[in-house]
């Protein structure tokens, strides 16, 4: 069951409420209504709180009233409804009879916290009212009750503050707390005191009135003195604040629905402010940094709960060396303490981060809930806890993230250092990187060669700025989406990148990059997180998660479970073997095209595009097949025994033609050929949609020799590393696939030059051929093109430009408010478009297999190490996936996860 | 039955062969083997040679070598069945018997004629030889048998040219008629004669000598002297000339598949060199030019059947005023021939086309088939054949095309006229104009609405000319193909229109057009004539063909059968009463852009789309509004009664940016604002992809304001036209839909202004809301998508362009080279492609009606009017087609084939 309910918070955020007319929920002193399957009723902190309350933990005792009165209260017009009272009233009177106390009481009086309590956890964002039922009368009852009036008044100011402060943000949005911030300050300042525990009980009194008046002047309304009005309009704050704009942020941010609701949990209070033997604090039940198996948490003596979360004073830790621990101080109840937090942690199976308020020397629990933790803890608990018998295999590889291994992989900002953030933009490729500024991707090359750290700063990039890239720290964009140019190429490499700086200002005539009034210059040092988008002047320490024997082990459970299989997308050797070092199970995508970009590759194809005659282009090509029968060769060779899946040429003829004067001279000269004739032949040849236009096989079919050259570099390669006796698998790949008739027309080619090279070598090499899944019309006619081909391979981002008719490079201008406004559920680019483009592939897949049963599917590019499109892939029933080399354990994970998820 | 022959010619243009082992099929003197219904099998001429004969008329007794055996043939490598010298044979004793002659007899020689016999007509392509079974020694018992040695040597010399070309061309591929054309003229300038008949015997057997050496000399092989060897020789010519370069062009032209193979018809000679009493002539049942039912033919004295078709000489006619008609020389043979005409009209239902030969005062019938016609006569035919009750009204309707209503509606050039073709481009809108050179819109425009005439010649068109081509004559393009801008427009508008002539060079500079090696100048008068793509210097006069009342019955006729509603695409009221008159049942596609590219009202879009407010956007758009409720004010009251089709804003942002400093300028002045300050929202909104980017409703989702602008403009209009009495059908399409989101958002807009306009106007109009289904992803989702639409119009143009991921201007550049290598079946922007585009539709149409069962379908663009993607709309399932005006007729027709094609 707990693999159930873990399950469920990862991959839906929330489920379903149970339908009831019973509005409120008791718990105290072991009984409870309800339990803590019932989260999406009674919210985390509700469910959490009965939980203990039946575990016989020492909870105050309280009742939670459910998530479905949120969704009343909303559709009411922000009403509670009309029985709400009487319930509550006869909850409260259970209350007062179990604990002799009376609510709104003068001289014993029953005094109440309000929480919110959603159905996942929404840390700080939501309001909370404590210490409800005080007024001008009982606030002298309470002082008498615990002899303390010091206590008395800042227990009723608390109240005055944070009720003032939920009803002035209600009213007008506003942050009001300066407001009563301010009041205490001035009051200071006259009473020439510096700390708040410096104000006597006289002070905080007249603190009182002033509080009120600010509430009046805000609100135009009295804070109310009659207690069941603070408690019930502290009800309705908590339910308010659910749709407030902080929490619809967050709930976007984190993909929560907004339809769940929140519960409101109403508890008697206990009392960390009663001196020194009261303090509060939170505990976790393992280092949540660290995920080391030690007790671990942190307390402040004489609050209340809000002072430890809000910062203001700064806590000690409840264990260690030194006598400010709770251990030091009061052993009793950090032992206690200690064994609670244990068997919250054996009951939950998993890290607890607990909530407790110790009243002189009291111990009580107000929460417990799974702790949050660093990618390297949640690594870490999840091996241990394997090995300390709590928790199985399955249960483990669900608990950790794939975006934890994604933060594995990738160095850190130190969070101890201190910087400050020039500008922040989209965080394309994760990681750290520190280096000079430079513009011109020549120079960003030559410098970056001769060992120095650069960042290379650019408008956007281009498919020329590749080599450079792959000598430079990191990449810095001013236009572009997660998926542009720079975006692909970083993540392929590896290298952190931040695209889209919409306040920078590339000035390559004055050579500075303005960020907002800051003018940087060639060589100043920056520092750029990819992880975050952050861009920081200077150098900025940072760390290293260690990518542990721990998780190694819990990649070896995920492949245990997963159905799916991982390739890496690689074109050089160094790319193949980080991608062996990560799991891949060969390459599903071995683009050529960026094997033709270096500078004299580049000359060489251009003079092939632009040669007359055919034999003007085999020239070219006889030396460009030699460059690429070595570069296969290497790539077979790191790959021995698993598949490599080759594309053949595939971008638009544009990126290979001459953009400058000097390059267009350059081929003429090259040619023999008049500047003009060869100028003419680019223009003609250049399109207004080369997207649309001129690319993949259809320059295969204009231009045979190129794939005729490519097919026999890679046989021939083939054949070498197959004599040199390791095992070689080709996988041929036709890019941009239209007609049946274009696949039947490669695969003749590719077939006669096999047979030519196997005859010639006396060396038969077994292989594939397939076609690229990009263009719809592929899909939409996969039964006859399945004929003539051993494998599909969907490539989702073409494939999303042409089902949804937006490049890549438009996605940026309007998807991000699409996304936000609903007419998309999620950015297409980056999670796969199940509903439409993934409808199309489940089309393809069901008549490819009507045409050849045993077809192999897989899915290459920036998709396939997306979680969410690993899991379509899995349920889709493709074989494999293929993404960067980095974000195979990232795709391994998740394809796990998948399989999981079906057997559940 | 004469019905479905009619169309499978149409629509299939061929059937599958009967499978059957017998070759040779005999005919003459009333017994026959095989029948007219066997065209596949014996070839079209073999067939009606064999109906002739059994239906008693005077054909020359022969046999027909089956078009399988052309097959074999091929498949043999060129070399005919083993079997079929000895199958020959058994035919040739018949014939032998039969005529009391011996084929290779010395004195009574039997001659055959070997012609080829395809199952579809392909004139003129073909081999044909005559006269074999002569040799040196039968020629002189020819000379005996007739009593005339200089026909025998004519008769032998013809043979061995007609031999001797076949022979040399299967070669070498070589035209080398003209080597015994050159050895006539050499004879008669040798003997000093003109004609070829002042040239005696002794001449011609002289010939005969310098002929048989011409054929040595080009082929190392003497002449054979062997009859047998000649026939065979001469079966396997005419089984070669199959796969000729010509014939194989000429296949590719007339979509006719080469699988089926020519029959070889092998056929007992008759002379019409035999004096003057002999000659040989055609005859059409009916006037081919004019459709008129008179008697019409031409023929020749003396000559033999080659002389009539290569119009070496120029026939007379057969009837008519003047003494040198057949009619006055031979009457009983032109009495008979008369006869027979009516005859097999009666037996074939349509008009036919009959050779014949006159042999001494006797007539043979050589050939009759159904008789070639212009537009005009295939009406006019059709209409009377039904009056005269030869046919009925289906088959009326089935035996004209939508390409003969096409050339009906447009001028033609006057064939009678002398001029020279320049150049040709593509024919992208029918018609000829004739008139000045402009380079310059601005200059266009201006010059074309003082009266002048005018033809606008540009590299391309943008948008912006779109008011300039409305006053021109035509427009002429060097670049773009069938679907660009220029020919989308001129077709829109029934402007004449030629684009893609490579061979033209536009100089803005120098003001000139280069034409090959000619340099025209501003203010050349030329040419083009759109439904060729000639372009001609001068002025060329033209011919109408009148719209005759004919035409109006047939298109009535039509209408009777076809399902299919056919719509008109029009923006103006003049589009609009074209639209009418040409039959249209509404608009299917109103482009509101096409509204805003006025001078006035583009600097308004520029304003309201670089304005920073949405009240600088209001303010532009409230002016735009007026104009736009004027605008539909005049469509919906032209319109009455008929449903109008309105297409919100749709095209890229791009398109209404401006270009020129100039432009920018003035927008920042209209705005008050920086330049600087415009020019870089004019850059930030440039796309590199405009297609795939800011267009369609995705403006909407930006600029709410247009659409709600567009809206009420629309509803305050049709208000307007209804209190006026008229009734108002308007159906408002979202454009470019790619989620279900949008169009629910569009659709709640729309829903909202118009509740607006009519509590405000207290009158409320019927309305439809639909989604143009023109990105693929749309199509995917039609499920939900119907839910929230009342109609889908899938604009098929752009659901081309992304489902096959070619914009159709890059699609000039490569398509036509896939539709030849048969990589495409056909031109995706022209016809729509059915296995890919079309398979997409039927998904949305199926998947749109499970979502609403009685939703709307039209389809809307150029396909609207092609005859093929109108019949793939029939046979879908989709309700109407809108199409140009000017294509309306076409659409009409084409939907009436296919309603009749299904009955069959």
């Amino acid at each position: 069951m707990p693999l159930a309910i873990a399950l469920t918070l990862l991959w839906t955020h929330g489920t379903a409420p149970r339908v009831t007319s019973k509005r409120v929920y008791f718990f105290g002193s072991g009984q409870v209504e309800g339990n803590a399957q019932e989260s999406a009723l009674l919210g985390g902190k509700g469910a959490n709180l009965a939980e203990m309350t039946k575990l016989g933990l020492p909870v105050p005792p309280g009742f939670t009233i459910a998530t479905s009165v949120c969704r009343e209260f909303e559709a009411g017009g922000e009403r509670l409804p009309d029985k709400l009272s009487h319930e509550i009233e006869l909850y409260l009177s259970r209350l007062e009879k179990f604990l002799s106390l009376e609510f709104g009481s003068t001289e014993r009086p029953l005094l109440l916290s309000v929480r919110s309590g959603p159905p996942i956890s929404m840390p700080g964002v939501m309001d909370t009212i404590l210490n409800i039922g005080l007024n001008d009368i009982s606030v002298e009852g309470l002082a008498e009750q615990f002899g303390d009036r010091r206590f008395a008044y800042d227990t009723y100011l608390r109240l005055i503050a944070m009720y003032g402060e939920s009803l002035i943000r209600g009213n007008n949005g506003g942050d009001s707390w300066s407001l009563f911030d301010d009041a205490l300050a001035a009051r200071k300042r006259e009473v020439n005191v510096e700390r708040d525990s410096d104000l006597n009980d006289e002070h905080l009194a007249e603190l009182v009135q002033i509080y009120k008046e600010i509430i009046i002047t805000e609100t135009g309304r009295p804070f109310p003195q009659d207690p069941r009005e603070q408690l019930l309009q502290a009800v309705s704050a908590v339910f308010r604040s659910w749709n407030s704009p902080r929490a619809v942020a967050y709930r976007r941010l984190n993909n929560i629905t907004a339809s769940v609701g929140t519960a409101a949990i109403v508890q008697v209070m206990v009392f960390g402010n009663l001196g020194d033997t009261s303090g509060t604090g939170v505990a976790f039940s393992r280092d949540p940094n660290t995920g080391e198996s030690s007790f671990f948490g942190e307390y402040l003596i004489n609050v209340q709960g809000q002072d430890v979360v809000s910062g203001i004073r700064t806590p000690m830790p409840i264990n260690g060396p030194g006598e400010d621990t709770l251990k030091g101080r009061i052993p009793a109840v950090y032992a206690q303490l200690h064994t609670i937090c244990q068997t919250l942690e054996r009951h939950y199976q998993d890290m607890q981060d607990i909530e407790f308020t110790v009243q002189r020397g009291e111990l009580f629990l107000l929460q417990t809930r799974t702790g949050k933790r660093t990618a390297e803890a949640a690594v870490c608990i999840a091996v241990d806890m394997v090995h300390e018998g709590l928790i199985d295999k399955r249960l483990a590889v669900v608990r950790v993230t794939p975006e934890h291994i994604d933060q594995l992989l990738y160095p850190m900002l130190d969070l101890q250092a201190h910087y400050s953030v020039l500008a922040r933009g989209l965080p394309a490729s994760p990681g750290v990187a520190t280096g000079v500024i430079v513009l011109d991707p020549a120079e960003a090359e030559s410098l970056g060669k001769q060992g120095n750290k650069v960042i290379l700063v650019r408008s956007e990039t281009s498919p020329e700025d590749v080599a450079s890239m792959y000598v430079t720290e990191g990449v810095l964009t001013s236009r572009g989406g997660m998926t542009s140019h720079a975006a692909l190429v970083a993540r392929g490499i590896g290298r952190p990148c931040v695209v889209g700086c919409a306040d920078m200002v590339v000035d390559r005539k004055a050579d500075t990059v303005r960020i907002g009034d800051q003018i940087l210059h060639l060589g100043d040092t920056i520092t750029i997180d990819g992880s975050t988008g952050d861009i920081i002047l200077g150098e900025v320490a940072t760390v290293q998660a260690p990518v542990t024997r721990k998780l190694d082990e819990l990649m070896q459970w995920a492949d245990e479970y997963r159905r799916l299989r991982v390739r890496a997308n690689a074109e050089t050797p160094a790319d193949a073997t980080t991608a062996l070092k990560f799991g891949a199970e060969g390459i599903g995508l071995c683009r050529t095209e960026h094997m033709f970009f270096g500078p004299e590759r580049i000359a060489l194809m251009r003079q092939m595009i632009l040669a007359d005659t055919d034999i003007g282009r085999r020239g070219a090509l006889g030396l460009l097949a030699e460059m690429q029968r070595e570069d296969f060769r290497e790539l077979f060779a790191s790959m021995a025994g698993l598949p490599v899946t080759i594309r053949l040429l595939d971008p638009p003829l544009k990126e290979f033609l001459p953009n400058s004067h000097e390059e267009v001279l350059q081929v003429a000269e090259a040619l023999g050929q008049k500047l003009e004739i060869v100028q003419g032949k680019v223009d003609r040849l250049w399109e207004h949609h080369p997207m649309l236009g001129l690319s993949g096989c259809r320059l295969g079919v204009k231009y045979p020799e190129i794939y005729e050259t490519q097919v026999q570099a890679i046989f021939e390669a083939a054949v070498i590393v197959k004599r040199s006796g390791l095992q070689v698998h080709p996988e041929i790949m036709v890019p941009l696939v239209m007609t049946t008739a274009e696949l039947a027309w490669a695969r003749a080619i590719i077939d006669r030059v096999a047979t030519k090279v196997f005859q010639r070598s006396q060396v038969a090499v077994g292989y594939l051929v397939g076609a690229a899944i990009e263009v719809p019309r592929a899909a939409l006619v996969a039964d006859t093109l399945a004929r003539h081909a051993d494998f599909f391979s969907f490539g989702v981002h073409e494939l999303t430009q042409l089902t949804l008719g937006i490049s890549s490079d438009a996605a940026a201008s309007f998807l991000p408010t699409y996304v936000e406004d609903g007419l998309l559920s999620r950015e297409p680019f980056q999670m796969i478009d199940e509903a439409g483009v993934g409808r199309l592939i489940r089309l393809a897949i069901k008549h490819g297999r009507s045409g050849r049963l045993d077809i192999k599917l897989g899915m290459c590019g920036e998709h396939g190490g997306d979680p969410f499109s690993v899991a379509f892939s899995h349920r889709a029933g493709l074989d494999y996936v293929s993404c960067s080399p980095f974000r195979v354990p990232v795709a391994r994970l998740a394809a796990a996860h998948a399989a999981l998820q079906e057997q559940d």
